[in-house]
């Protein structure tokens, strides 16, 4: 019989084409580009928006459409004036390492720009959250976060000023923030709970990471607990979902527990 | 000074508001409308668009945007020819359990439909990926995943045919795969690779799992061995982006590697 997924295994089935019905117009071309872009390397040009309107014998809204849609979710990147094909999405492991070692993993630079950093009375959501008192100060630290200097996520982190008295003064915002805990006040992190989503950017978002708005993002929330189980952060971490996958591995899979 | 962030920690800063700078029309009325939402119970209606419109004096087009994009977040969903506010996500824990567990851990039914079921040679990139020969025989197995009667998900399950040779006669689809792989074959699964991005759903998905087309969906790629080493399964599990999230417990952080 036909090979039945004519593709490599992490693409849809049938190439996202129903057995029966109709497809929308914009998919179909969209099908055709993104053949065209697995045929490019890396920041090589698609043909324009006119000349694939010509070939597919579409209106340029049409193409338009198609374009939109590979464009979030990290196929084509916009570039000047023109549409290039983008890289593979970063990967970052979720498991042991964070956002500094997965970023130098792959052998890009990690950075991070300080957005704001606050100091409010903690409110009644926050405080389970980080083992404080209701009204008692707390940090908020937003920073935006970098690979090779573009811009790929936002992250907001929380913790109380008791534990981190001199976040404002002592700690280069541009560095690891679990380093600086570690180093200056000797808190390791024991375990954190983690929870991911996905959701769409908010203008301000979309500004500050500067990616189309409504663009689907990869959002990881994480409360964390130090070595003597006390929670210490709570944090926020926003992901490119163009340019960010996770990964994670998984050890001693129970054979009951399956799909 | 002010509390710069008056909402639950888990929410955009400034419910995504720049500081400087116009937001589009359609998004101050989201966020309108999602505080309106935060006052609902699971399944309470909204006011229709044509209040909402007159409500906030926009045009009705402006009011479907903002609620388009409740919906793609999953804050709402239809019901017959109205909104209401939807249920939280489904937590679906990505260590140690999987998708029966996870469903049934919040007290919901987990069911499968068979799609298809195919046998076909394994091509090359598939060989590496189930430690089969390039050629040799192998299923495809395709599922909608359901929590109560919901349809939440679409599975694809790629196992060689020498490992598993009766899986078109021996197996009932809606039971757990892993189950059968213990109890009949006596396979046990040892490890798994995974990888999390967030896609678009493509026609063929949107209608086999009945979404809006075009919905961010979360997409979990699996590799799994069994307790030998040995490659068994690739898996392309795809989540309604509206309807789920996945948590994750993180031992053993080391200080060294934190953001």
């Amino acid at each position: 019989m036909d090979y039945p997924n004519d593709q490599h295994p992490a693409a849809p089935v049938k190439a996202g084409i129903p057995e029966h019905g109709r497809i929308p117009k914009y998919y179909a071309v969209k099908a055709r580009i993104a053949t065209l872009v697995d045929g490019l390397a890396e920041g090589q040009p698609l043909p324009t928006e006119r000349d694939l309107s010509l070939r597919y014998e579409v209106a340029r809204e049409t193409v338009r459409q198609a374009l939109r849609e590979l464009v979030l979710e990290g196929r084509l990147r916009r570039s000047g004036r023109g549409t290039v094909a983008a890289g593979p999405k970063l990967e970052q492991p979720l498991a042991l390492s964070s956002y500094t070692e997965g970023v130098r993993r792959q052998g890009r630079t990690p950075g991070r720009t300080l957005i704001s950093l606050d100091r409010f009375p903690c409110p009644e959501a926050l405080a389970a959250e980080i083992d404080a008192e209701r009204g008692e100060p707390v940090w908020h630290m937003e920073r935006v976060l970098l690979a090779d200097d573009e811009r790929v996520g936002l992250e907001s982190t929380y913790v109380s000023v008791a534990r981190v008295p001199h976040l404002d003064t002592e700690f280069d915002p541009d560095s690891s923030f679990y380093a600086y805990l570690r180093d200056r006040l000797g808190i390791s992190f024991g375990d954190a709970a983690e929870r991911i989503e996905t959701v769409l950017a908010t203008p301000r978002e979309a500004l500050l990471i500067g990616t189309p708005p409504a663009l689907p993002m990869l959002l990881l929330h994480r409360v964390s607990r130090d070595t003597e189980g006390r929670r210490i952060e709570r944090v926020r971490m926003l992901f490119r979902g163009d340019r960010f996958s996770f990964t994670t591995q998984l050890g001693g899979l129970d054979g009951s527990t399956g799909p």
